[in-house]
């Protein structure tokens, strides 16, 4: 299938098909009843990568939606910024040149990402400012190839992430805030497809063909129903005839409304943070710079995540049965920033001892109890792991959730082979643990393994 | 109309029409019947002007082919230029932030243009580069409001243009090197339309509903047939239903193989130079810079052409019945070198004192004769002119192809009331005319009038 | 004698010397006593250049003052132009890497300024800016070879210059506005002489030195005695001992109160024009561009001398019995405006067939007189040269100031083999003068050799 | 004194003085005996600063020899980095204008190096390239006021550091690789002064009378002798007659063969790594970044010193009783990258905890042991500190150097009011101690304090 044929003719297409097997209709019921490809639930850990012409002025809160701060809302420290570095007849367009990528090295970003121990990358094929990282044939000058790297990113990263056996997703927004066929619909109350039809479709498809992503991260759909943008013909096509169809994984961001509701998993709203056990796979994205998803040049240590907050963090959320997707953005020059790649490994460290209890796990009776430090519970068949988060100062911690029995057995997964004493709470239940010499642990976590317990 | 609806609709669209009166029907036969609006003949002096991102470096031979000479021929002088001049990573698109008309005053521009005695003004509203001059919203990031002047060039200059009387042509290039729809149904051997379908036919509806030109001046049709560029429904839409239907004038470049024979009048070849009176209205457009169309900073004063050389190409195209169609190429930064607005305001004062003789002129029955020095004849009902070109050193002038009468009578246009002594050469043709003292002409061009001639 | 010798001993070093000729003092009683070279004054006619980083915003009125005009005048046209183009925190000296000069062929601006019929070109070694064209040892990260073009100019244009058989000056001006050593010295009243030491000398020496200049234009003079500058020693040096002693000219603008009174020949003011023949060798400078000694990307033809302004202002030059120093301002990338080129060579032209009347010639008894045109007198030995600006409409002419004689003869430069016809106005004095064709001639100006007469 | 009078005259100033007190000769017999004053000892801990022009390309090994590199030695990785991303004539000097320092705010510096625990800051005021991070005079636009930042980098850092009671070190390269004046005395073996008469006096004098330095840290000094630099009359004056004469410190790079001989405290080589207890105050300094002083854009993780090992080398560093200087080069846009941060907020907090045993300490009778994890000793009056380097997995650690009495007395710095249990190794000697549950220590290393100990 050539890349472009789908442009004029997507919407079609993607109705059309053999009929010979059950196939999902282009509705939510239908859509929605799909099976997750089980490998996203095993992974846990994703990261995250925000890179776009936004990298380039890297500047204040939520650095990606630069632009938008400057032209739509006006912020104030946006355009003193600008006023005070930038000639007057600057516009956002006049970053893309300075986006040049002269240091960006694929297999030195993923050699990264695996040793954070993550299991995919979710990168920004496209943003808000529409701006593609690959050549897209309806983005002309517009995109990483034609202006700026000169290099198609999306593919060179793809490359890269699948050598080391990490699964790739793409980022896409629907929505860009600037495109004027997106304006000229967004004018007519979302009744004209101009945008849809000559621009977001052709590139979801496009990108589907192109680079065979596991997942589609979809995002910029909420001022518009998933109507508009043809979301459940998209997705009917995507899960009944793509080359990715059996295991490709998508988040719930397909129209005003859509979220939290319908699609695959759930990210529901940008780091969001159930208090109980939710009941559909959920995702919680979140940025290792608390301030922005995009690179910052003048980000401070004080506002970014350390080690142990992380992984306070990623145990909350894979107790709970999410995935931990931990974003970074990269600089303008390609680079990642040495105290990013330090979490990333610091992570990477930790679930090199603590992994058992992360990957493949699944949520306990339990989720969490704090008698003497706070736990998150997590499980994997009839094991049970406890994830402390701080050191009990006096080496004994005690569990009150775990029913005990004869075959109860307690390792922490710093020391393998040496099981620990303990003692019962009650007669069925709760243990109180005699811990060995505290191991170093830059993350402030340990996880205890238990065995025999209900 | 919206501005945009032709989008995805256009072709259609071009079908339907009231059909209560004869309408073109869309095949050449239709279509090259029809009358060619009066103005152009009548006005048969126009400035050409070529602007574009091919402004910035404005280097070397043909200057606003440079991306074609690079990417495509590699041609050594600019290559050699790009290698001197700019990074290795620098391409084309990177030229376009530089392109920033900051000292760009159109009715300064058309000032100009009125002064130099043109009825006429073509200017390119978008080039083989693709970037257009105004703010088309199937070219975002690619045109001249979002990139560069930050401003509506074709709206800016249309304006001041129609401020001062002078019609308004737009050039327009059917194919664009490098966009990457074309290249699609290149590959495909114009058997798919992307292009046309999402490019180029709403651009050219956007154009004419949006500025209303009085001629288009179509170009780069030549590697596809006109089927491929749909020309023939474009044409029946524009003399149908657009609103310049009446007064609209075009050319003949509108797919391979119509030049010289399909469309409004004929441009032919660039520079077309026709050695005996052409059978139907033609124009020859020609670059005051003799090596370039768009604007050259390296140009050196003998690649110009002077006053004369002006004047003696323009008495020669009129005369053979086409219009002059004279070409500047303005700086990026917006100004017109004043070697150029030199030549302007010399054709506009040699037309000033010999303008008589030239619009609304017509071909006479003889184009030529040189008998003591080169003379190019027009007509204007009874009245013949003789355009001379050169001042006979002893100040008399033989002409030998007017047939005299007794109610014949001759002025110099330079002295209009006072009638020239003159001679018979035989009993019934040619005459010898005494002249006066030299008018100083630094177009070295001189115009007799005949009255009572034959 | 080594480049950099001079830099902390130049002072005394003026002050020695061999003692066995009779020498000039360091006082002007003795300066002003040389004889000019007699080559300064046959020449006549010389070209100004104006290039440095001036030449890169090319901007406004006097373009070369336009970092004092921003800085120091805060002239509004300025102000606004930087506010609209360039980012808050750029200054003047952000422009130097933007001066490239990277079509700068000094041979093809030999050619031309040969072509003009000048006989000596004036460089502009340094402006007030203080950014020197050639590598100057104490001017370290603020000269040509080290930011912008990265090239000896003055070396470069010497060479070409001078295979050309021009006379080569360069022009220097002692203060640097923005020095802070001239701050320094400047703000103490002049009292200290840091400036002076560090910089002024050591440089003129370098430069005549190194370049061997047959005249030195020196400028920036007006704020300081010559007693700051050590004019009268850098002068007695230059005249006793430098390797250009016996052959150099220079100006008189040698400190506050000189001009017009010491040093060489006189500029005086700028564009000075005396009302009667001064009684000391002068020269005129004079800008093509009106507004301007410095290139102005933004100048319009209005604002530029046409050819007859430029030969009647040097005809009356010449007559008055000084030399005409035509400036023209380059490009920052190098070209000469094919605007400057073309009044260059019109000049050439016209010095090609009227040179005569001009190199070499001195004043007559009497300048002028204007009977049927204006007419500027010169003189050669016996032979009386009048300039006729224009062209008298009955193609005749009377001039009444000659002394008639037997011998009297007349004829046109234009047609130096065919005398023409005259009559005597009285018996002793006057002509009548029977005029052949026009001959056409773009400078509107014409020569009549009088032989013969007194 | 005026800040420039110096100029010229700075020798003949530095040999004059009052008399009447006991002053420094200009030699090193003299000088050296100056005992060096005493806040430095007691400070041990310095931050060092490089930022320069070097800053913008921030590329490659030692990046803050980058022009060095690429000009002189061609180093191959820099060429080609130039080649790929810069134009072919761009020259070093044309990355001062992107040395922006648009973020710099040097309250936040300072902010930050005081919560390092540092008593004291150095910063480079001139490296190698000769760019002044101060407006001086004998610099003109080379200077980070006329030049790039447009600010006085000297002066506000000076300002900031002071205000949070640290002491202001100033680095000043005497030589500069391409300053014309230092090759012309560099091509004559050092036999003429023009540079160090013109520049390094000069504007070592400024920078003292205008900064009031608490120390000169001088470099560049290898090429020439100390005779050529005048240093010995520099630090004559410096120490007699300055303002700063009390307290000012200096290091030992004074001229070819003065390291590690002549001057104040030694640095002798970079990061020199003495194996016994050196006879001489000494300072190292270490890069935190292992391959480069100035900023690299493309640093990697694996390539800067992690937190455990600045404590070790700094507990090396104080026991041996020098000083540690420790490096960051903050990024051109003025920000101090966040690993940069975090490694100086980790050391003050360490030395929050442990500073006891190292500011103001001695180096104790032996300085280091190795029985259960590596120890480095220092004391202060009759206290002696072990710094462990490493917890020892038994929580039991043996030390069998202090001789112990009845008065011993062991604690824990993190837990200072809770003694410690130990027991002797033989009757007088050894101690072997009961450690605590292990205190969370980032840097890997804690404090044991024996008191009546010998």
């Amino acid at each position: 299938m050539s890349r472009l044929i789908p442009l004029l003719s997507v919407i079609p297409l993607l109705m059309i098909g053999p009929g010979c097997t059950a196939r999902y209709a282009p509705n939510w019921t239908s859509l929605d009843a799909r099976p997750l490809p089980q490998w996203f639930d095993e992974a846990k850990v994703g990261i995250f990568v925000h890179w776009g012409v936004f990298s380039v002025p890297g500047f204040g809160k939520f650095s990606e939606w630069f632009w938008y701060w400057w032209q739509s809302e006006k912020r104030a420290d946006v355009f003193e910024f600008m006023q005070r570095n930038y000639p007057k007849y600057f516009k956002y367009t006049d970053f893309a040149p300075e986006f040049r990528a002269e240091f960006f090295d694929p297999d030195a970003w993923a050699e990264i990402f695996k040793a954070s121990g993550a299991r995919y990358v979710v990168f920004t094929s496209k943003h808000h400012e529409g701006f593609t990282n690959w050549p897209s044939a309806v983005s002309w000058n517009w995109n990483s190839v034609d202006v700026g790297p000169h290099r198609d990113l999306v593919g060179e990263l793809a490359a890269a992430v699948r050598k080391r056996s990490l699964h790739l997703g793409l980022y896409h927004s629907l929505y860009e805030w600037y495109h004027p066929l997106y304006l000229l619909d967004q004018a007519s109350g979302f009744k004209t497809q101009h945008f849809v039809a000559s621009k977001t479709l052709p590139e979801l498809v496009n990108l589907v063909m192109a680079y065979k992503p596991d997942l589609i991260w979809s995002d910029g759909d909420w001022d518009a129903p998933d109507t508009y943008w043809n979301s459940t013909q998209f997705l009917a096509w995507l899960y009944n005839d793509s080359p990715v169809k059996d295991v490709v994984v998508t988040n719930d961001r397909w129209g005003k409304g859509c979220y939290c509701k319908h699609g695959g998993y759930y990210n529901c709203a940008d780091r969001y943070t159930p208090g109980k056990l939710p009941d559909h796979k959920w995702e919680k994205c979140q940025s290792i710079d608390t301030r922005s998803w995009g690179y910052r040049r003048d980000m401070r240590l004080s506002e970014l995540m350390d080690l142990p907050s992380i992984i306070k963090d990623m145990a909350y959320v894979v107790a709970m049965g999410g995935n931990y997707l931990l974003n970074i953005g990269p600089k303008a020059d390609g680079m990642i920033a040495p105290v990013f790649e330090e979490r990333l490994r610091g992570l990477g460290a930790w679930l090199g001892i603590n992994g058992e209890a992360i990957y493949a796990s699944k949520p306990w009776r339990i989720q969490t109890e704090n008698s003497t430090v706070q736990v998150w519970y997590t499980a994997k068949n009839s094991t049970v792991y406890a994830i402390i988060l701080g050191w009990p100062s006096k080496q004994v911690l005690q569990l009150t959730t775990p029913k005990i029995s004869g075959a109860t057995k307690v390792t922490l997964l710093d020391y393998p082979s040496k099981p620990l004493s303990w003692a019962p709470v009650t007669q069925t239940a709760g243990l109180v643990i005699l811990l060995p010499t505290m191991p170093a642990s830059p993350g402030n976590a340990w996880t205890l393994k238990l065995e025999g317990v209900a």
